[in-house]
């Protein structure tokens, strides 16, 4: 423990390569490493931090990584340190799509206030998005105190994203018709603010049309539970113009929901939320890994899947045939 | 097993007074009973049923009786046998605020090709949605073809009743400012087609404005899973204006739906899903019933919330100390 504790220690210093090591046992397959990450982040845990955690999603060409880059070093320009991490469970397979290659946010990979790293790899997004929730840990007992995290927008991962940031912003960019370009369906629902970037030039008319479109979409939703009222502004990476408002935007929010309580609140339902999904996750597999059980269970499946028995009866079934005790 | 074959045989046969018989088995709290109510369900399963299974939500006030009424009545002259179900978890506090005045639907409570049952009671949305979800088993059995699910508009209670049905109508009244009042997030985007009812006299420019509004609302979400593009109709249950457009609408989805195989597909999925959730919460329950786990449980939790734990580390923690074995 005194390893760890010292490790800590550099990490809490501001030692980068402590740092990225602590990363590396944490995203690490192995269980000896993996048992070290958790050391770190449960030392980690009790070191103070005041970060601001800022979900980016957006599809592929919306521009995020310039937006990244604008943004982070505004905030490093205002004194803050920076860390850009990212959730992509398809970054195995593709080998990184997204923040793989530093040279998309040329000055904020050369700055001292920045840490950039890009998604874990993984087989499910669960786990992909657990590393990055527990590096979050990691760089904020860093010093890091603004943490982007960026995720595409496919799939389920801009659900992972929002259950681990303060903020969650969509980035889009005004096109020809259809306004929502290959994002799923409830991402609309999660932004606290809806960002149309290339506001600039020819498309700058196009881009206050897409403002008002989304202006009237979003005031079809009933309020967030903090009270919040999802935004929509528009900005221009290229340019760096719109930023002062979206700066500005992001400031009122933690001033807002830090005042009333919400902040703290949104993280503990966070946290709750990860411990329930982890223990749920955990349960099925133990549940499925069972030779016993797996044979009956989709022997059952088949039967429900044919409208032969009843779905309620079926996991019933499963559920006597178990013996489930505390050690 | 012969008596439940005759009971089986009597709701077949459309004896009501074994179907409603048949339902309180398995509304009933009494272990006995349940253990009836499901082998009557096992029974009724293998009776072949073609039924179209409608979800009807909507806000107190937006007219869900009078709609039912008409559409219900509608169903009848063309042939069919209609069952009017709910979903109302706070029926057992309020004594039934849906269906349980049956005087609400006049025609349709008197008509012989109806069946008519208020929600059943329940402490939890689950239990209540998993009794209305084995009722509708039962009245396809008895050969009513047209099942409408009512539930209200707010809670979680819309997305239980978009797990049991084939088609979900959100009907709305057109509003001054908020369109959506008290609509809960989320339950726009399961709407299969919104339905604006009361456009008559002089809520009629009012309708068509909110009409024009949903429209361009629901363009800017992405297709659903089965392709289907959600409508906007406007209806009067008071005038009975409307209504060959909904059923005509309603007509459509389903042939499109069965021609493409995406309705068994739906069908498969939902009752896939309901037994997995069913394992879900029993194991969940099993799990916070062990005396030994449940304060270890609650201990862990609130180190969780405090921050000073990680929620992965926490899940790990509980499963590790439990033993899970197939009898």
């Amino acid at each position: 423990m005194a390893d760890i504790d010292s490790w800590a220690a550099a990490i809490q210093s501001g030692d980068r390569a402590a740092l990225a090591r602590a990363i590396t046992r944490v995203e690490s397959r192995r269980e000896e490493d993996l048992q070290t990450g958790q050391q770190l982040i449960e030392a980690c845990l009790k070191i103070k931090s005041n970060s601001y955690r800022i979900g980016i999603t957006g599809v592929p060409g919306a521009g995020k990584s310039t937006f990244i880059e604008q943004l982070g070093m505004r905030y490093i320009a205002a004194g803050h340190r920076v860390a850009v991490l990212a959730v992509d469970p398809s970054s195995s397979i593709t080998k990184g799509s997204i923040l793989g290659d530093k040279t998309r946010m040329q000055e904020l990979s050369r700055a001292d206030a920045a840490f950039i790293r890009p998604s874990p790899a993984g087989d499910s997004l669960g786990g992909v998005a657990r590393k990055t929730r527990e590096t979050i840990t990691l760089c904020e007992a860093a010093g890091y105190d603004i943490i982007l995290v960026e995720t595409v927008g496919v799939g389920q991962s801009e659900t992972a994203v929002h259950g681990m940031v303060d903020f969650f912003l969509l980035l889009k960019i005004s096109g020809a018709g259809d306004e929502l370009q290959g994002i799923k369906r409830g991402v609309v629902e999660l932004a606290d603010a809806l960002v149309i970037n290339k506001a600039d030039g020819e498309n700058m008319a196009a881009a206050r049309t897409a403002q008002t479109t989304f202006k009237k979409a979003l005031h079809l939703y009933p309020p967030k539970p903090n009270g919040w009222d999802p935004k929509v502004l528009l900005c221009s990476s290229l340019e760096g113009s719109g930023f002062d408002e979206i700066e500005a935007l992001l400031s009122r929010y933690a001033v807002e929901n830090r005042t009333s309580g919400s902040w703290n609140k949104k993280r503990t339902e966070q946290n709750i939320a990860w411990m329930q999904n982890t223990l749920d996750s955990g349960m099925q597999r133990i549940f499925q890994e069972s030779s016993v059980i797996r044979e009956e269970y989709q022997r059952l499946q088949e039967q429900v899947a044919q409208g032969n028995l009843s779905p309620f009866r079926a996991a019933e079934m499963l559920l006597k045939k178990i013996t489930f005790e505390a050690k």
